[in-house]
């Protein structure tokens, strides 16, 4: 177990009929909200006007900013930080699900950045950077999937060069976020199942670690994503049954506070290899996680068999002799491909139409400016993204 | 799943040598510091040494409050408030477990009560209080049992009469926490199975719930549970590895942080009960529990037997017949009973030489004052109480 610090101050306001207490909560950081969104879904499940109401009620002004897409745009947020700084907003509040907050996140530290200072050139494109002070996010959490209502990431995209970046920070953490697993009941069926495939793979990216001696993470990471093989397909069955969505939209957010990782270090690779695939097709961040991490772990699994076992047999349940640990691995793999096939997802490029002819442009391009390498299970470079490409075809 | 808030900012600092971090996190507190301690256990295992010269090298002026013993007395709480008071302490520094960590929440919001308000009679003693305010309180924590570092409850004892009585308020939920796990290669081998079991102890109580639709509580709860189960044995066997060490610790932290029970109801009776017997006799809290909770689990366990099944199988791996749900439980208490006798704790009030004679006694004053009923699993009043007492007999 490694040395470790953990700070997770974000106060959950969880269950039925919670989007009522946002006012009162965001009128703790000020009285100029920023209320930050995507399309239209929010408006057709009433989640705009509740929202709109309870800031109103608690006497709050209300900037709107629509518009944010999966894989947020740069644009967007530029566009977020010059309105933040015009309009004097105190808090950025972010209405939707990961992109919506994700473009939040951005908008609330680039706007407290001092002179020539550029939001996307000296931070998502730095290997190194170090964020000093943001305005205060809160969130209305509508889609539980990329954990980000409680977690220090941002990732954003520029969409003019087709490159997505990451950046951590605790200056980001929301202050709040209030979660009604009621305003899932109209998510598509596509969206819970990338969503709950996004979920198990912030559970998996933890999980595969080289660092020993962690029995308590390991074992808090098998029960949620156990959690989700159970929860997942009995949500998507009864898409309004309370429990399901519920079970989902707690899970999410214990999957990506950072708790379940203390002491370890997660390997982060198959985010990283994912963000191309999405940064250059219109491919949802899930899906394409559901056809790579599969590839990921057969490109992978012998430098710690082990660890691959013990995954194999307390979450997947795979009960073969120990001496072919290479056929407990596989059978693991297999079981996590049937489960996603089983919610709705792709389980190779092909099935998504993705050929070979970018898949080397694609490896260059997620080593593309300060990194070095993907991954801390096994550092990965170009070739070896590009191979594991080729696995998932 | 019921709706819930979560809201725990305590900033955990974990690991080898941590301990020469915690000026630099006291100094984001104020100048003056109280440093409230035990007895000399810490001057022995050089953490008095460490936590001062940290303190000194960040520039802090320290005061010195020691002498707190297990089940903390009201008679030093009142002390301290008036030390605090007196020397205008900025920061009270609890170093110890989650005794000196009790008394110093009591200390924090006792310092800065009103007018004639009693930190005993308006708000320990009482149903119903509202804590509005405390002094910020920080942690050095060097016996792994309360979970007192990251936790909303303080529980105190009015020595003269014998009563023993919790709070609850964010307003005492430590600000950080430094946990070195190497602190704890100097406790005795009784004094870490004590505390092993009051951490299976907070994990227990929080898992035998009448809320269900809690899938992923329960999962982490067990996760805990068998962690623990799995590790205490290895850390009286080598009281100097550091790894069991950790683990120990840092479940400790993670059962009493209020995260596993969101959306439930926890029972809490157990250690109602088992207040009494310490109050009363010199008998340490996690020895009364190892004796206290069998007895409640086998009075308790036929108003919702789903649940107790539902634990054998997951924690003890217990496999008999479906049909016959009464032996599957009493397996599960069997294998309790076991570990608590393979750690060294005892099971029985015999054992620890109490007898009948005081059993009625204790089971009023476990209800004395505005307490209608113990528990919410199965409500308990003063003639079931004093029957767990006789089971434990």
């Amino acid at each position: 177990m490694l040395n470790f610090s953990y700070w997770n101050p974000t106060r959950i306001i969880f269950g039925k009929e919670s989007i009522a207490d946002v006012g009162q909560e965001a009128a703790k950081w000020g009285k100029r909200v920023l209320f930050h969104f995507g399309g239209g879904s929010i408006k057709a499940n009433g989640v705009y006007d509740a929202v709109t109401n309870s800031l109103k009620e608690a006497g709050l002004e209300v900037v709107y900013l629509g518009g944010v897409v999966p894989n947020p745009h740069l644009s967007l947020v530029r566009q977020g930080i010059a309105l933040c700084k015009k309009e004097k907003i105190d808090l950025v509040l972010a209405v939707g699900g990961g992109s919506v907050i994700d473009s939040a996140k951005a908008i609330a530290f680039g706007t407290k950045l001092q002179g020539n200072e550029d939001v996307w050139n000296d931070y998502f494109m730095r290997a190194q950077y170090d964020i000093q002070d943001a305005l205060p996010v809160g969130v209305v959490l509508t889609i539980p999937a990329a954990g980000s209502e409680s977690s220090t990431a941002s990732v954003i995209t520029d969409e003019k060069e087709g490159l997505k970046r990451a950046i951590n920070s605790e200056t980001v953490i929301p202050k709040f976020a209030v979660m009604d697993p009621e305003t899932n009941y109209s998510l598509p069926n596509y969206q819970t199942a990338c969503g709950a495939t996004d979920i198990l793979a912030h559970l998996q990216e933890r999980y595969f670690t080289m660092v020993g001696g962690n029995d308590l993470s390991d074992r808090l990471l098998e029960s949620c994503m156990r959690n989700i093989i159970a929860n997942a397909p009995l949500a998507l069955k009864n898409p309004s049954e309370y429990v399901y969505r519920a079970e989902l939209m707690w899970t999410g957010t214990i999957a990506h506070n950072n708790l379940l990782d203390r002491g370890r270090l997660g390997d982060w690779a198959t985010h990283d290899i994912e963000h191309e695939l999405s940064a250059l097709y219109d491919i949802a961040h899930g899906a394409g996680l559901a056809i790579l991490f599969p590839a990921w772990m057969k490109y992978v699994y012998k430098d710690n068999i082990d660890r691959f076992v013990q995954y194999a047999i307390r979450v997947w349940d795979v009960s073969l002799p120990l001496e072919d640990k290479d056929s407990i691995v596989e059978e693991a793999i297999t079981r996590l491909q049937n489960f996603y096939r089983r919610i709705g997802m792709p389980t190779s490029l092909t099935e998504v139409k993705i050929g070979k002819n970018k898949l080397r442009f694609m490896a260059e391009k997620a080593l593309f400016g300060e990194r070095t390498h993907l991954g801390n299970f096994k550092k990965l470079y170009v070739d070896d993204v590009e191979k594991i490409y080729h696995l998932a075809l």
